[in-house]
């Protein structure tokens, strides 16, 4: 049951095996929320900044103006409260409000400084593309029909959305650490592609297929299981759709987390010998 | 994947076969959750009112003045927000901290009457039992020893815990659909076991041992099935305990679900023809 990796342990934090195994084990995360959210309909209306009045709710804009919808409040107080907390001071978390964070209660924890500093957050495009695509696809299921509007559920809908987007987003900036040790591994492979910011080529660098069509394979296999049921029928409607989570994969997760690592090499020489 | 109960229809929130199919669906949610917050150190400490110092938090104390732990004060700031977005409003969903709930920023729904008026709420005992034997049994692995504190992980820990003691509380209170549909249909055999305040009788006519076994055995295989991988090696440790997982039901969920039933069922004669 070890499988929170331990940042505090540079060595460790940077072991390719080590990295791996949290990669694997998010997935089981990321397939625990999304079964969770796919119990209530899509509920598009949360999505709509203006669509959901928000009587006496604080803040229900951005600090530089833009309205939220609904889920975006949630998301921005939820993120309010976590950042009391501490959850933004680990090296794997980022914010989708970094505006919104507040001061922490419990007193800073030394990280070793594993990571080059970066600023790199792909949460915009997460959100976006968890609204727009993945989320339509994991909320119905082929051949039946889409469930309405329920308004009992937009609480509900939002608090999941809120599990799933954490764990996709920590699952895709841990692209940083990836990108860390393959950089540390081969800095003469790595240096003359940023230098020449030929992002092709670091994307090659840093891709292998055969990685990539392991993890397909496995989370296919993961959502067969984790979202049946040992007594159920075999033609009992299951609690996702194996196709939408494979998809989810393929689509945006795997090309978002090399977006992260390609973004963070990019970043990588700044104030090195090699700059 | 249709599994969140519609609790504005009160044909259905008082259906067995409604209320069983939820019943099952949320062991699923219970186990999730669970197999999240073993992933991280009992962390004995955040459930000790006073041994973490929160500075500037707001509110350290409930409202008459009790000290809260770190883990509490995490939950209790959880439910002002939640209640914001109406979770307290469902009657399936009761507050570990009643006194910090706030108004809802958005319109009140009008969930039908379907439970006799009542103010059972056995989270406080649910709580205890969490931290003192729920969680250390699934927090260790049989034969692996106890993993250390670990600071890192006090804000993730607690918010697993809140996952966990949410879905826990709604399992257990569903008692109240349980009984309410039990009464309904054998109003003769339960009004007067109430009148006598008949407890052990009661708890008698809403037993069913074989339905129990069977839950215990249902629960045993989705914990070898969600808590394993399906790549993983026989004998590789497993995210969580199965038979933690099954005495956390035999032990303090179905008790504590009857216990709830039994003292619904008490206050179910307040105002009709019976009293």
């Amino acid at each position: 049951m070890d499988s929170a990796i331990d940042l505090s342990d540079s060595s460790k934090a940077l072991s390719l095996p080590h990295i791996r195994y949290q990669l694997i084990r998010l997935e089981d995360t990321v397939l625990f929320h999304m079964i969770e959210r796919a119990q209530f309909p899509l509920n598009p209306t949360i999505y709509k900044p203006g669509a959901i009045q928000m009587e006496g709710a604080s803040e229900t804009t951005t600090s530089d103006g833009k309205l939220l919808s609904f889920c975006d409040w949630v998301i921005r107080e939820q993120e309010k409260l976590q950042s009391q907390i501490r959850r933004y001071q680990s090296p794997d978390e980022h914010p989708f409000f970094p505006d919104a964070l507040q001061p922490a209660v419990l007193p800073e924890l030394n990280y070793p400084a594993v990571l080059w500093p970066n600023d790199v957050n792909v949460n915009n495009e997460l959100k976006e593309r968890y609204i727009n695509t993945i989320l339509p696809a994991c909320c119905v299921q082929t051949g039946r029909p889409e469930r309405p509007e329920a308004q009992e559920n937009y609480g509900s809908a939002a608090t999941a959305d809120l599990a799933c987007l954490q764990s996709l987003s920590r699952r895709i900036h841990f692209g940083k650490f990836v990108a860390e040790s393959k950089f540390l591994a081969a800095p003469e492979k790595f240096v003359p592609l940023i230098k020449s910011a030929d992002l092709a080529g670091i994307d090659a660098a840093i891709t292998d297929a055969k990685v990539e069509a392991k993890v397909l394979e496995r989370l296919g296999k993961k959502a067969e299981m984790y979202g049946g049921d040992p007594n159920m029928d075999a033609e009992a409607p299951r609690k996702i759709d194996v196709d939408a989570v494979v998809n989810m994969y393929r689509d945006h997760v795997i090309p978002l987390t090399k977006i992260v690592e390609v973004d963070y090499l990019m970043e990588r020489l700044k104030g090195t010998k090699w700059e």
